[in-house]
């Protein structure tokens, strides 16, 4: 019945501030995330848990471990990351690239040479490097795939440091994607880690949902992201800057590497309530859900003019897919409904009557779906799902999300849509950021204090399904959400 | 760590009424409880569900299946059973069979000669007892093990109407286990299916939780059992009618068979909720928990004087365990409390915050280990877990239950009893008596509609239990009620 | 809006064993209610609550308090009760009266003369009826209405001993209605009263919810009556009966008084869920909900020929509802649906999404209307609402509860029906039966160890209605169950 | 019992923003708050609720029927409250002032002479005034007490646009209470209601809650509040100017009034969890519970320089108390503990088992007492309680909510707290800010359609306490959590 290609991919992914950290000497202090989440006037008010990454799952020595488990849930593909704090606690700023900028300022073109490789080298931590080298051979040593994601949110504390930034505003402090040097920096280390991983690495990622570093960071402060700003225009400033970033970035791997790269973006599914404003919600679509990779793809977007410097630089996509967006029609807007999609009730349901996980997220596999084929329609690329999981410490609904979830891929792939490989977010439970570890995404529960891994039921559906490619006959039944109540 | 011993069996129970029927040719009319959930006044009332049998699991017909996914589960055992019913539609009064009675009228002794099983054989629905000897020899032609009881509570209509003692009362109608003549016939169908299936059978229980029905029959009306009558004279009667039946039929079993004959109990753990009152519990434990064992294998009990006939009649004891009961005292008495053991939210918690069933029964694995290790004690006699599961229709909860009452075996093993394997209440959903199919016991959904048969996730963690004959390091947490919240 | 005629009666219902014991000296033992709910058998199995009634309200002593408190909310009348057990604890078979059986042993006339009262006065405690009489009085020197109410369910011992029925079956022990001597003793009971109080009384009721008593005593033995014994027959029998007795009953009280009698039902809304099941639900409300009324009013019933003794025997009709019961076609049948009515989520929700009280009993106030209709074009006979009340400890439906019934009985007045009064169960809290001291109705809250009595708030929205005879427009939106949520 | 003193005055706080508008022709549209709650992005991202305030209630002309409401439940006092924004819809800027600086620019004083009261009168909009002058002699020519509060949150957008200020920054754009300017504005707005209105004023206060303002505006992001920047430097200087305009309104309105001038604070009682954080709680207190006062009244506090010109500015204390915020020691640090206080479940219990509010509010009466205790001991100032009252649609705690903290405050005044009187938040439905009309804070509720007026059961209790100025016996327990389960 739901019987996957031969080679499609099943895995997980990870990302390095999450998983790395948790046994003494894995610590990355010099990040923006770190200064952030240990700020007590931020814990005092609730901006973040108090949980600190430091107490996390210990992916950077136990990762042997884990790629066992792994192994023998039927993975054969992880997507991984790379701190860039950690192979860059200095400043590459006085670091030469060829930097080209258009009239209006933008960077068009940045090269970074091997003799700026060479330079980067001497401030690089090379040991980190070598230790994420012994990571990412031990999976590939296994006959795996591996995909390498290069940005996942921390910046080097000397690019953004966020309690400055809202000490003294973004123009007297280091202000990350606000400020312009961002781009070219962030080439550099893309072209220093492609120079020296590639032989390691199956494919490449820029970054991880960058729309949510922007929407978080400056217009959503209730998240708990840095900078907890709260300004429509910065967010878009930062945004620009990552559109380009990626830009760059991309240009720079494709000098050492000649894998495909591609980008990780935050989807969710912009869902009308009612018929009479799906015109209004497809066009919120194009402004907010497409406008970035249509960016970087086309060259231009709904709110972005036409750049050529842009246009082609994505080679393929991830789609990290958690939940839908519910819009209705409120005092003559259309606008998110409270209730569903990510702001259900914790553990309870959200309006709809759907479940919701830990998180008050809806759980609402029809979105994936719809998506994939908007997608596939609009990009014609080949995707991958990057992430897709819940926060379910006691494992009631993982198996239902799980197999519904793959059920919305696979029709969709029979619609047409590319989709290569299926990575769940995540093997093992890990540090949720602002809300730290109480978020628990594991198909494996971690014990954070003795860092021993424990399978949850799910993780022996999600190897039934793995192992054979397929949703076997016998637990389709998982998909249908009247299963969880008889 | 939890490692059971190499010949520990894994399996499941089941139940004729339960479980055979469900696709046309498979019913059998004429029994107490078939005319009990049919009843119209009594579903009226709501005293039963609706639901009715006939639209059930379809065992008759579709065991193949079920071993088929018992096997793949690695299931070794099997506790089957058989319909009176379906064997004798007809009274067997007539039969004879050499019966003695003492003094006070007890039937101290029956003897079911050859002579008699063929005059059964007349009367016998043969091609019911064919296809039972297919549906057993399929389970042994896997070199598996199976054990046969024989009375799982419907009686045939002849020996027990329900409706018409209610209408007429008890000594105008037939009475069941109110008639001193049931504890004969029942001593000749023992006799009877003993002589034809012996070959097919690695052990023999006579019967399965006696003490329900003569405490949900005459004492707790609520519970939907028939006749529903309310009377602790008829309690006492009916019970040392079963406890004479038990004796007589294990006597009748011998005759035929040298394979050894136990009961099955319906236990629970009387738990006291303070200290002081620890003697009074202790003391209702000798009343009402093992006063019917201690019948018939010391040959008297706290409430019942000592008779030769009944000692000495089990070789071994099936525990069936689910929840424990409460107790408290209240104005001035040691009384069982609402709101724990069997008495929980339904869905919900119970009193002392742990969680409950779809059916409201609290669940308490301690309770299972502290009454294996006070039975070895008391009896020293080979046991077997008869049942144990949990209906949970999402399968919330169903993993912890069959991993924490696992290790609560376990622990009662390592400190001295005797317990020989573990089957599951049980591979499939079936027809909960009064309550119907809303409530959902299977490690395997069935969709009551197609009778298609789908696994939850738990019979997943069961596989990787049963296969391995341990509980594997890496599931070990599931037996830890904190990993439900996190 | 709502305004209610001038002499419209506001006011509140009292029973003797639910109101009167509570302090040392006003115990009555010996009734079946009393044995019944002190059993420990009873108590063990959970059919009643181990709550004593001897821990109640203590009106017995403390009536002027709450006299003065039923003033102070604007109360005009009160309906009280009478113990027949508290009047003669000892047998009245031996006191002559001329009776009158027809051919089928029916009971049609039965005559207590002036001799046979001096008798009964002989075997009565007539100090217990000089405390009535001050109990009344004091009621009736604030010029207010009072209605005497005779049966209100505890019989005396040597006329129903449930224990002993259980044990030795109706026949062999006093059996309440069961027996047809009842019938008499009733009517001696009622001309006793009747000569000794007519004096204070503004009105009489022969009893209150007969058919409780034979459905619970009967049928229904999870609500905990006496004799908890299920047998549709004796359901039938101690229905007719209890017709014969109030029709004989009625008789006896014309003799010594020229006052109006009436009989006080225990109605609800048989309500059809969907549209194509009308026809049978009234079918069904002929049967169960009118048969009663229909036979001493009509002398003829659904169920009952005609009788020429019965016809005619009521003055005014006593109305006491609380829900309704819906109905549903299941499996083919029309039947009462879980989740509705009295079947709710005690303290949760029906699966109407109405709130439930604390008991569970769906909050449903169009039913009263349409009953009050049904009522009014059935019978054209005054009306009082005699009980309507909700168990809401906390007090947090009671003010929506009263004034969504009272626009229920508006409305319905304005078609027609003649109601006279609303007496609201009930003023103070009190002993519920077999549910104790658990299930609260009061106005009044009381502390049952200090029989301290506390206004809840919705004692006060009664207040303001009563006082001015109408619901205040200020007050009228508490009978929107939108408000109940904002 | 609790009797309080005769003169204890009983009534309501209301404030412009959120009562005064719902027909047309009241709305003020130029202030900070309009715009803020106005803001499509703002509502988008669910910053604020979509709720409008000129939906509101509609004090503005229905003023009268609210005030025949509060006399009908006995209340003498109301603190009422008037929009800067309404009566200088034009910059004050250009109005002369005698301003005094000391070296560090600080505002040591403010002289508004009546030459200055002229020139404002051509600003402001006197038609507004005498609008106010009516509600206000409404409210006084029934004889009751009127205090007047000047400030209760919307700045006119002259002097802040939070809109601006997101997209500029604080420097660029009109920056509310990060300009040193608005101390001088809000002395010459007071100076100029004191000399119009102080007839018909029998106290003062300056503003109501300046802590909110700039902790919720400046470092609680999710609050809603405008301007939503993450800074705890802007809350610092917006701090230092609130106190600076309070001292400098207290001086304006002694130039013409002998009124007592007081503040009005959002106190709450920081309550350890455990004894060992004893002292740090204490010290937590200092600094964030008591500073402003401190700094006011004793002209210096635990974190401010002590300055003569701010010294004795209190003649009175406002003491608005709503729940308290609960600490424990996590990670090291003494922290606010999520699951208590302000942050309980909504409408669910908070993690005490304590209640709460629609709003998550938990009920925590006790908190009251000790504070006002605390209070006392510190300032030695005559109090009044503000604001007190609960965000209850169902009405379902109120009462409870309004008798328990009565008591409080009797305690407190027993052990000696001067205690003037109880304002109760509120006697009508009204705006919640960001929360918009959800929250339903009124005794009585408005249907915000119709604008009618209907009183919660709450509302007669109400009643019964202020008419007697005592909580009557019979009410007493209400005062009691264990009520409110029976």
């Amino acid at each position: 019945m739901y019987k996957f290609p031969k080679d499609f991919l099943f895995g997980y992914s990870w990302s390095g501030f999450q998983f790395e950290m948790g046994l003494p000497g894995s610590e990355v202090p010099n990040s923006d995330w770190w200064v952030w989440v240990h700020d007590i006037e931020n814990i005092a008010v609730g901006l973040v848990s108090g949980d600190l990454p430091e107490n996390g799952p210990a992916y950077w020595d136990l990762y042997k471990k884990d790629h066992d488990i792994a192994e023998s849930l039927g993975m054969d593909a992880i997507r991984g990351g790379i701190e860039w704090t950690r192979l860059f606690p200095r400043p590459t700023f006085d670091v030469k690239a060829h930097v080209e900028r258009d009239e209006k300022g933008n960077v068009v073109s940045v090269e970074v040479p091997e003799s700026s490789i060479r330079e980067l080298e001497k401030i690089a931590d090379m040991k980190a490097l070598e230790h994420y080298r012994e990571i990412y051979a031990d999976w590939k040593g296994r006959g795996k795939t591996f995909i390498l994601n290069l940005y996942h949110w921390p910046l080097p504390l000397w690019l953004h440091d966020p309690l400055k930034v809202r000490k003294l505003g973004p123009d007297r402090a280091p202000a990350g994607w606000l400020d312009d040097r961002s781009v070219v920096e962030f080439a550099k280390f893309a072209a220093f880690v492609a120079y020296h991983l590639d032989d390691l690495v199956d494919g490449w990622s820029t970054m991880n949902e960058p729309n949510v570093v922007y929407q978080n960071g400056y217009t959503r402060p209730a998240g708990g992201f840095p900078p907890g700003y709260l300004s429509f225009e910065a967010e878009r400033k930062a945004k620009m800057n990552l559109i380009q970033a990626h830009a760059r970035a991309y240009d720079a791997i494709k000098e050492y590497s000649d894998k495909e790269v591609g980008i990780i973006y935050a989807y969710t599914w912009p869902d009308p309530l009612r018929e009479d404003i799906e015109d209004e919600v497809r066009a919120i679509r194009e402004r907010e859900l497409y406008s970035f990779v249509d960016a970087v793809h086309f060259g231009k977007a709904a709110d972005i003019e036409e750049r050529e410097d842009l246009k082609g630089r994505v080679d393929w996509l991830g789609v990290n897919y958690y939940s839908r967006i519910a819009f209705d029609r409120v005092n003559g807007h259309v606008l998110p409904m409270p209730g569903y999609g990510f702001s259900g009730e914790r553990g309870g349901h959200a309006r709809s009557g759907r479940p919701c996980s830990d998180f008050g997220w809806e759980i609402y596999p029809e979105g994936l779906e719809k998506l994939l084929r908007d997608l596939a329609k609009r990009y014609n690329l080949p995707m991958m799902i990057t992430e897709n999981g819940i926060a379910d410490a006691a494992d009631r609904y993982r198996s239902h999300y799980l197999v519904s979830h793959l059920k919305a891929v696979y029709e969709a792939m029979k619609e047409g849509a590319d989709v290569r490989g299926y990575l769940h977010w995540s093997l093992t439970d890990n540090y949720e950021w602002a809300q730290g570890f109480r978020m628990r995404f594991g198909l494996v529960y971690v014990d954070m204090e003795t860092k021993k891994r424990y399978l949850r039921p799910s993780a022996l559906v999600f190897r039934e399904i793995a192992t054979g490619k397929e949703i076997p006959e016998e637990l389709e039944h998982l998909s249908n959400l009247d299963f969880l109540v008889g």
